[in-house]
């Protein structure tokens, strides 16, 4: 194989830029590792003008992404771009069509799509690769696909979404609140055009839902995937939990389960001496742990231009090389659809509510709580607000399904003056 | 590629054990990951009578690797001997003339002789995989020669001797001596046959000496590698670190630079609360550094039946998906030869020496010091010894090149009772 891998790239944001500058700055690299030289054909992006910090000038330019995909001249469509649908999903389709491979950094369309895409791609002989779609320079889709192939896998989990991380990490050390660390965090341009991808945990979701299907060899679920996200978590919270010892992480968890495949990405409470207690700021780790292997932990850069091509490259250079593997690690047609199962490992809870400030109110949360046979560990009520009283409660190991049980049970007794915030503690 | 991969596996201790079970327990699960079943059809190992629990009947026995490896029914020859040279290096030859692929955990073997190895085999278009020789069940071969092949690599460290690792924190927290903890691991059957390739560094040194390769496409150079053992840590060393927020962990750095490549392998003092620090007993670590990615962190089991399996595991599903890539990243024929350099960044050490019991013998010292071009941090003499003082000194940030400049000076000042310990403080 000693002609050129030729590229076609869609989408010239932080990680196609990225792209451009590896395949520049590092071509007799990778002609090395790779065996062959790697060019880039032709680019297309939204707006042609725009100055990218890089001449495209030795590039073909293509207004649409449909016509890029399809050019006779490209051997892998480089998708970066993102969306769940519109041009990203078209592009891809016609590129699949087209006999192209593809590389994408889309997380989105896969959650959504990846198991007919990947069905088009398989049965015309071509690969769709996505290493830079799930926590962005860390290796972790090579990992479970390849290096733990051997292994039946019994759990997968992380902190995917460095936005999230961020702000959570930032309000911790600077005592600030949510509403604030939010707002720096847009200035900072780490948020997504809607921020709830990010902070609703919908982004660390589909992750999540990419994870598992290679993971346990199921079919993509995100609707099975049980989503909340860091929007309702205080500096109160913060501090709260820091003083206990713990951290707030958003923590995402699949196994595989007698019951179903279990799926969720939510904020938890984890040791603050943990691994994951000590992540910092935008760095994503991912935990894998299999039956032989035992755990295997990932640490390193969740976004960012450098980390993201990183990975994209990883997947180009993986098809230089004439490495071709189905896109979730087993051909698509044989991945089975999992059915969702609730969170089932019993935990302890941590639960901040405001109660009014009505006598018996505190008795009664706690006759809900032993009604749904929940018990509590600890109990604090704090000093008045106006005419509310904060609470905190932390649980003895209860399951999530007793917990679900209580939490209408405290709306019916007419003294909660908000709605309760429960948030599940790892102790991993 | 529908027709089995038939492997034929060399030695039958605990690793080749492991990889029996994985291919028996997951034979389904592999299937449908490589696309084709794997089968063992020969195995060889000293003892053929010996209880190894489980049946191996249904596999061809040969007495000898070297007829093993040249059987007409085998794709792959598994080699999982160990040591550098005898039947393991002469079967890995005859499986390469013969031509099958080879996988092997075999990092001695490679470490000295990987280039010829690596020659023989591109020569024929047959590969040799070895993830399981670095870091065990850690992916870290692969994240390095694939995920990462897009990145000029910077630095490469890590902790990747297990067994050392149990002996220097069994030390810390049992607050047991040297001598101790040793036997302990020798009776656990944590040690080599010979013990020097663990405690003495070589064996960590080996494996450092491979993913240096790897990094930055340079010949093995297993000489290069300066190489310290912990034989001669106390307690004393390791509570006197502890006091100022330090661990000891055998650390392995690998760095290229201007003046070459520089490879280590010493014991050196991490912040107690750096990840690197709160590594405990046979866990692994190592740290990737790239000029687009950043740093990656791997941490996971370094030894052991199942993740070592699990490493052996990927290499054979590779293979069977049809994936092959040259032994070292790139064509060995391309790997440069790296002048080795001598540690160049200059960091703070530790020094603890022993001093006769005589007027001035402390000044002495600090004249040396001082004469090297080494300042003093800090400096404390402990309550006599029967006729010796012990002495702990910290030194402001020096090279190792002033230090090796200073060791011999302080042998010629007459008043040393033993020669001193010098270990680097690496606060990565």
């Amino acid at each position: 194989m000693t002609t050129p891998l030729r590229l076609g790239i869609a989408g010239l944001g932080t990680v196609g830029i990225g792209v451009v500058k590896i395949v520049r700055r590092n071509a007799a690299l990778l002609a090395l590792r790779a065996g062959r030289t790697i060019e880039i054909v032709a680019v297309c992006a939204r707006d042609k003008g725009k100055e990218r910090g890089v001449s495209l000038a030795s590039c073909a330019w293509e207004d649409d992404p449909v016509a890029l995909a399809r050019r006779s001249d490209i051997d892998v469509f480089v998708e970066l771009m993102g969306g769940s649908d519109g041009p990203a999903k078209a592009a891809t389709e016609a590129a699949i069509e087209a006999g192209k491979d593809v590389v994408t950094a889309n997380k989105a369309m896969l959650a959504h799509h990846g198991q007919a895409l990947a069905e088009a791609a398989e049965a015309r002989g071509h690969v769709i690769r996505f290493e830079a779609a799930v926590a962005g320079g860390i290796p972790v889709m090579k990992a479970l696909t390849e290096s733990l192939a051997g292994n039946e896998i019994t759990r997968v989990m992380g902190v995917m979404n460095g936005t999230c991380n961020y702000i959570l990490t930032r309000m911790q050390n600077a005592g600030l609140p949510y509403e604030e660390v939010f707002e720096e965090a847009r200035r900072l341009g780490y948020l997504e055009a809607d921020p709830t991808l990010d902070v609703g945990g919908i982004d660390a979701g589909h992750k999540l839902a990419l994870l598992a299907s290679v993971a346990f060899g199921t079919r993509v679920s995100f609707d099975g995937v049980r989503i909340e996200g860091i929007e309702r978590i205080t500096i109160e919270d913060i501090r709260r939990a820091a003083d206990m010892g713990f951290r707030i992480k958003l923590l995402g968890v699949a196994r595989m389960t007698a019951r179903g495949l279990e799926q969720r990405m939510s904020p938890c409470l984890v040791p603050a001496s943990s691994p994951l207690g000590q992540l910092e700021g935008g760095t994503n780790m991912v935990v894998l742990e299999g039956d032989s292997v035992g755990q295997i932990v990932l640490r390193g850069p969740g976004a960012g231009e450098g980390p993201t091509a990183s990975a994209v490259m990883s997947d180009i250079i993986d098809i230089a090389r004439g490495t071709r593997l189905p896109t979730f690690g087993q051909p698509a047609t044989t991945l089975k659809t999992a059915r969702p199962a609730r969170v089932s490992a019993p935990a302890p809870y941590y639960l901040r509510m405001k109660l009014q400030d009505k006598p018996g109110a505190l008795a009664r949360i706690a006759t809900v709580l032993g009604e749904a046979g929940v018990s509590i560990d600890r109990m604090r009520q704090y000093g008045h607000e106006d005419t509310t009283a904060p609470v905190l409660i932390v649980t003895h190991k209860t399951t999530r399904d007793a917990l679900d049980k209580a939490l209408p049970g405290f709306s019916r007794t007419g003294v909660l003056a908000a709605p309760p915030v429960a948030l599940r503690i790892e102790t991993v």
